[in-house]
C-alpha cells in the first residue's frame, strides 16, 4: 500500500483517486489555491462539485496551506494541476519534494524554450527538483483518452504511464492500474507527450468542421471533413513525432488517434473550433468564451514558436508536411480566417 | 470530358454523379437488378429516395436491361455496387467491358481464398476481365472517410484513388477531383483495401463500447471505452497491414484512423455494436436489425478465414497482436458474449 498525496484538486487529480482507493493506497487531496471551494465541499460531504459525484471513503482533503505537511510522508506524489499550473507546480515541488518521493504528472501539455526546441513536461517538472532529489528518479507522466469523470465512473479505461525511467513507469503503472484502469508503461516518454499535447491543437481542426455545417435539404452533417482533418492531424502528429526521435506509429494508437477521438467528442475546445467553423475570428470567439484561455490554443502557440525558432533546422522539419498545423497557427496566433489547404493534404514522408 | 457509367444506383454510386457532373462529364447512372424502383424516381424527377435530393441536371438514369447499350460507350465504368454484389459485377463486366474501358470500384471488402490467403477486390475484378481488357489495363479503387449523402451535399471531402497502375489513378483523380472532392492517387491498392475494409470491423468495437453505457449519478458517456478500442483497431490495423506488406502508417490516416472515425459517426454497424454492447449474442442482435447482414460482419467472417487459414504462416501473422480482432471473431462468427482482454492490447510489434 502506498501514501499517495494529489495536488490539485479538479477533475483529473481528483479522478486519479477512483482507482488508486479501489487499490487501497492511501489518498490524499489538496487543492491549489483555486481550489479552496471544491476542499470546502469535499470536507462538507465528499461531493465533488464538477465530477458531480462523492470521492469514495478514506480519502482526505486539504487547503493548500497544508501542503507542506501532507506532502512530508507521500511516497507518491501526483501532480493533477492543469497546464497553466505547470511553472506553479514544478516549483512548489522543487521545495517540498525530498529524496525517494515519486512523482507522478497528470498535466498535458508542451513547452518551448528560446530556441524554439520543445521541452517536456516532465523533463521540465525534474530539471526543476532539487539535486538531491533529481538523483536516481524520475517523472512518470500519465497520458492517453481518459475523460475524468469516466474514470470516476469506472468506465474501463487505457492510458499510458510513461517515464524515462522505464522501472519507475511500471512500477506505477502496477500501483494504479485496476480492472477498469488499464495502463500501458512505456519509456517513450517523449512519443506520449507529444501525442498528447497535440492532439489538443488538432482537435480544434475536428471542432470547425462541425462548425462550418450548413443547412441541408437531406440533413447531411460533416463527418467527411471531420475525418478528413482528423485523420490529417493524425498524420501530422506522426510526422512531428518522427522528427522529433519518437515512435510515429504511435499517432495510431493511444496517444495520437485515441486520444484525439476522446477530445473531439466535446468539451471546450470543440466549442472554440465550432465558433471558428461558424465563421468567427480567433478573437471573437475567445470573447464568446469569456476570455478563457484553452490549453488547446496555448499549445498551438507553442508550436508557433517551435515552427518558427531556430531548433526546426535541428529537427529538420518540413512545415510544407504540416498544412493543418500552420493553418491552426495562421488562425489562433494571427487571428486569421480559417483556409484549409486540402490539396496539401497527407504528404508522403 | 469523359463518358462515365455508374452501375449501381444506391447511395455511394449515385452520390459520385455529383463531381462527375460539376467536372463537365456526362453521366450515365445504371440500377442493378435491385434497384428498379430507385431508377423509376429519378426517371420521374432526378428524386433519389434515399440520398434524399435530386441528381442534377443531365444524368441520365437507366434499368439494368439497358446496360450492355448504355456501357459501351462509356470511357470510364465506376463500380457503385455493395459488397454483396461483388461477384455479380465481377461477372457483369467480365462480359461487357471492351478494351480501354477504365474500371473505377467503390466496393468496400475483402474475399480470403480457401488457403485463407486475403484477395483484394480490385485484384478480383481485374482478374475476371477477359484477356484483351485485362492487358495493359487495372482498376482504381476508392477508398476513405466519405459519406454518400455528405458527397451528395458537397462537403469537403477527402479519399484516396489507389490502382496498381498509379499512373490510372492519377488519371482518375484528375478527372473525378474538384474543389470539395480531395483525391489523392496512390500504387498502395494493398493498405488502401485492407484499411477499408478492417475498419468496418473494428467501427463493431467502437459501437459495442457505447452499447455497454450504464445509468450514472454525474451522466458519464463511455468516450474512454470507444477511444480505447478506436486506437486498438487502428493499432492492428496497421499491425496487419504491415504483415500483408503494406504500409503500417497508413492506419493514421485516411484509409485507417480516417474511415474508422467516419464510420464511428453512425450507421447500421454502429447500431449493431450497441445491441452487441448492451449485452445481446450476435443472432440476438441480428434478429433485431431484422436479418440483414452488415459489410462489417462479412469482413470479420473474411478475417475469420484469414486467421484460421493455412495461410496465415506466410503472412507471419501473431494473432497474440490481434485481441481486439479475435474477440470480434469469437463474437460475430462463434456467437459469444464480448469479452474485452485490454491488457492484451497495444502490444510492440
Amino acid at each position: 500500500m502506498a501514501r499517495v498525496v494529489i495536488v490539485g484538486s479538479g477533475l483529473m487529480g481528483t479522478a486519479m483517486a477512483w482507482p488508486l482507493l479501489d487499490n487501497g493506497h492511501s489518498v490524499a487531496i489538496v487543492g491549489t489555491h483555486l481550489d479552496d471551494w471544491i476542499i470546502d465541499s469535499l470536507l462538507a460531504n465528499r461531493y465533488h462539485p464538477t465530477l458531480m459525484r462523492k470521492v469514495p471513503p478514506k480519502a482526505t482533503f486539504h487547503y493548500i496551506h497544508e501542503l507542506p505537511s501532507v506532502i512530508k510522508d507521500a511516497d507518491i506524489v501526483v501532480n493533477g494541476v492543469s497546464s497553466f499550473g505547470i511553472h506553479w507546480i514544478a516549483d512548489t515541488l522543487s521545495v517540498h519534494l525530498s529524496k525517494g518521493q515519486q512523482v507522478v504528472s497528470l498535466t498535458k501539455g508542451l513547452l518551448s524554450d528560446e530556441q524554439g526546441r520543445v521541452v517536456y513536461f516532465p523533463d521540465y517538472i525534474h530539471d526543476k527538483l532539487s539535486p538531491s532529489v533529481r538523483e536516481g528518479s524520475a517523472v512518470v507522466a500519465v497520458g492517453g483518452p481518459c475523460i475524468a469523470g469516466e474514470l470516476a465512473a469506472r468506465r474501463e479505461t487505457c492510458v499510458m504511464f510513461g517515464s524515462r525511467d522505464r522501472a519507475a513507469a511500471k512500477r506505477c503503472a502496477a500501483l494504479f492500474g485496476t480492472s477498469y484502469y488499464h495502463v500501458f508503461p512505456t519509456d517513450d516518454v517523449m512519443t506520449l507527450e507529444l501525442g498528447v499535447a497535440l492532439k489538443n491543437a488538432y482537435t480544434v481542426a475536428v471542432g470547425i468542421a462541425y462548425g462550418m455545417h450548413t443547412p441541408d435539404e437531406a440533413e447531411m452533417g460533416m463527418h467527411n471533413t471531420a475525418a478528413a482533418l482528423f485523420a490529417q492531424g493524425c498524420h501530422e502528429m506522426g510526422y512531428i513525432i518522427k522528427k522529433l526521435g519518437g515512435d510515429e506509429r504511435q499517432s495510431s494508437a493511444l496517444p495520437g488517434a485515441g486520444d484525439l477521438f476522446v477530445t473531439s467528442a466535446g468539451g471546450r475546445t470543440m466549442t472554440l473550433g465550432r465558433l471558428l467553423g461558424e465563421g468567427r475570428s480567433y478573437v471573437q470567439a475567445k470573447e464568446e468564451l469569456e476570455g478563457v484561455t484553452l490549453e488547446s490554443v496555448q499549445i498551438i502557440h507553442e508550436m508557433a514558436t517551435v515552427l518558427e525558432g531556430t531548433w526546426i533546422g535541428e529537427y529538420s522539419i518540413d512545415t510544407g508536411h504540416l498544412p493543418l498545423l500552420r493553418t491552426l497557427v495562421d488562425v489562433i496566433v494571427h487571428n486569421k480566417p480559417v483556409e484549409f489547404r486540402y490539396e496539401s493534404f497527407f504528404t508522403a514522408h
